[in-house]
């Protein structure tokens, strides 16, 4: 169930790790990768925070784009040389986060102190604690502020909780189709999803890796319904409308006679090869829990902070048709930054792909990036 | 799984009823109640039917009201003596549609050639072979020509093919958050649904009636999914936030932390000792082949079709935040109507209560109800 990327690093920690919940892990790993190249005041770093179901390979290896090796990153259209993430500017650093099955500690992996799988031993996590790692790893690096932290959906909550928990760490924030503040409506979608792997018999109490046989059905079930909230009204009506699989006459079967259907049961059962269950139930609850407002580690107004806060620049992003994390939301985080007194920009940029938007819109998004990055740079 | 509602009579048909899908039973029952008085030119019927999980039992029998007998009905604000739709002056039919569990024949039902249960062997069902049905039973009650056809989601659709495959056999037509036409997200919320149950090991391709364990963990997933589009963004945000169940703190279990879990985990739990699961997968699969564009049975136009459909009233109701069938599916069926020069009026109320607003907001629905109704009297 682990699955460490081609290419990708893995970063050790020793020292334990104390977590939101009050319980800690004796150590850790995160898998990364990078690409680009760090200048000799460690100034150019950019920091990527993935999604959910992503990993650390954010793009290719530049070397490899050119020849067509390498299996293509979840934002290759956004990073790489010339693209409006440049590495040939920028040294990015991307990372699988804790609790995920991309070869980062999540549940799958040998508890230390037992000896066996953590499975349902491991401590429930946060966005906060994700971070923590984070922080750790570009310790490591010797980097102590990057340029920008940048992440769309989940990985924008990373980026928030990075700029405000340590705001001496970054000079620039772009949070994109993500939220201040997870809603009823999103936990409600994942509390389905989790609740449809947990009654999957096979999930048998988090104790599935060694059999062979991991509650595919339930998670397929939630990918499916994960997958309806990352799409659009709209964008379902262009992609399929009401298509019947194969020209197939209607009045047949109970399930799978619409295009709509098959494809989202083929994404549904692809995810299960390449997903682990008990990590979808960890980061989903790590989402649910993320909430600006109740969290007082981002209201702390000493002076050292409030100093570094008015320093960083935010440009926030959203997209017309993320009914998931929808505009609204997006404005909620700019009151946010401009309670804290951080300099913020906000752009919500047409389109019909809904929360997906993030990872398909190139033309826009690309451009408002890449001057931003700039702007950040030429400050500096 | 047969749940006959107190009251109800059982209206039965022995001749074979064709379907759709080329197939026939032999025949069918429905149960069904009536309130008020038909008057002596039987000219005052009223035929209001019911949503995907409704029942015949859409108010308290009138005599019951004041001593507070009987249990109330799925739209008791708005049907009895005095209400917008009077049972003083109007005769009210309501029928437990064809699939459902509800004392009609569905899935659970014997099949006479077998002797057997129907399950899976029950022929897949359109909203218009549910309304046949229920033309039948109008037939035995010797009601020619009900005032008018009204209903809300699923029974919005019903009011639809009942207007326009008999335009002869009603003059007025109430279709409330509902849509000419199944979407495509709307089908993938029923897919997910559907799989869930299948996906039950309990389920056992819908042999479960006679032992005594249904699937209800996939038929309360498959509730719980659809709870999700019945709401709002803005209501959960409003009936819940994110409060956390009984005050507890967070970062304690993978499930039912906040308020808005726990609600939907009742609510999906107590659907599964009120319905039937193959019931569900019948009926949903209905709603999504339902698209008044590619039924042609709409679209012959004979004179005499026509007439009546030009002497037909359509009143169209939709509400701002319904999600599930949003506004402008109802102004897709306004051009539906205008295309077939079926005089109709729209209107979209003001409402937070998502999709379930038609069975919520009594105030503007009740008085739009009242006045076409009292205007479709007066005309005749």
């Amino acid at each position: 169930m682990m699955l460490p990327v081609n290419d990708a690093r893995t970063f050790k920690s020793s020292i334990p790790l104390e977590l939101d919940c009050g319980k800690n892990i004796p150590r850790f790993k995160l898998s990364y990768e990078t690409f680009g190249e760090l200048d000799a005041e460690a100034s150019n770093a950019i920091l990527i925070f993935h999604a959910l179901s992503g990993n650390s390979h954010v793009t290719r290896k530049s070397q490899n784009i050119d020849a067509g090796r390498g299996e293509a990153g979840w934002w290759e259209f956004m990073v790489g040389p010339g693209r409006p993430i440049d590495t040939g500017q920028y040294f990015i650093i991307c990372a699988n986060v804790l609790g995920s099955c991309y070869g980062s500690t999540g549940p799958s992996s040998l508890n230390p102190r037992t000896g066996k799988r953590y499975c349902l031993d491991f401590p429930i996590i946060t966005i906060h604690d994700m971070v923590r790692c984070q922080a750790r790893l570009l310790d490591s690096l010797d980097i102590d502020t990057p340029l920008a932290v940048i992440g769309g959906s989940m990985g924008g909550m990373q980026a928030i909780d990075w700029a405000l928990s340590y705001p001496w760490r970054t000079r620039g924030i772009i949070p994109i189709s993500t939220t201040p503040q997870s809603s009823p409506q999103s936990i409600a979608f994942n509390e389905v999803g989790r609740r449809a792997i947990l009654a999957d018999p096979r999930w048998r109490n988090g104790h599935y890796y060694d059999d062979g046989a991991p509650p595919d059905d339930g998670l397929a079930i939630a990918r499916m319904i994960g997958h309806i909230t990352y799409l659009s009204d709209q964008s379902m009506r262009q992609k399929f409308g009401r298509r019947v699989q194969n020209g197939n006459s209607l009045f047949q079967h109970l399930c799978s006679e619409f295009e709509v259907e098959s494809y989202l049961s083929y994404k549904g059962s692809s995810f299960t090869k390449r997903f682990d269950a008990n990590s979808y139930l960890y980061l989903t609850k790590a989402i649910d829990y993320f909430d600006v407002n109740s969290d007082s580690r981002y209201w702390n107004k000493t002076k050292m902070r409030q100093t570094f806060l008015e320093r960083m620049k935010a440009l926030v992003i959203s997209f017309t048709s993320d009914w998931l994390f929808p505009s609204y939301q997006s404005k909620q985080l700019v009151h946010v930054f401009k309670n804290l007194h951080v300099p913020v920009s906000y752009c919500e940029i047409e389109s019909s792909y809904g929360h997906d938007a993030f990872l398909l819109e190139t033309e826009h998004q690309g451009q408002l990036l890449n001057d931003f990055l700039r702007n950040l740079k030429d400050d500096h």
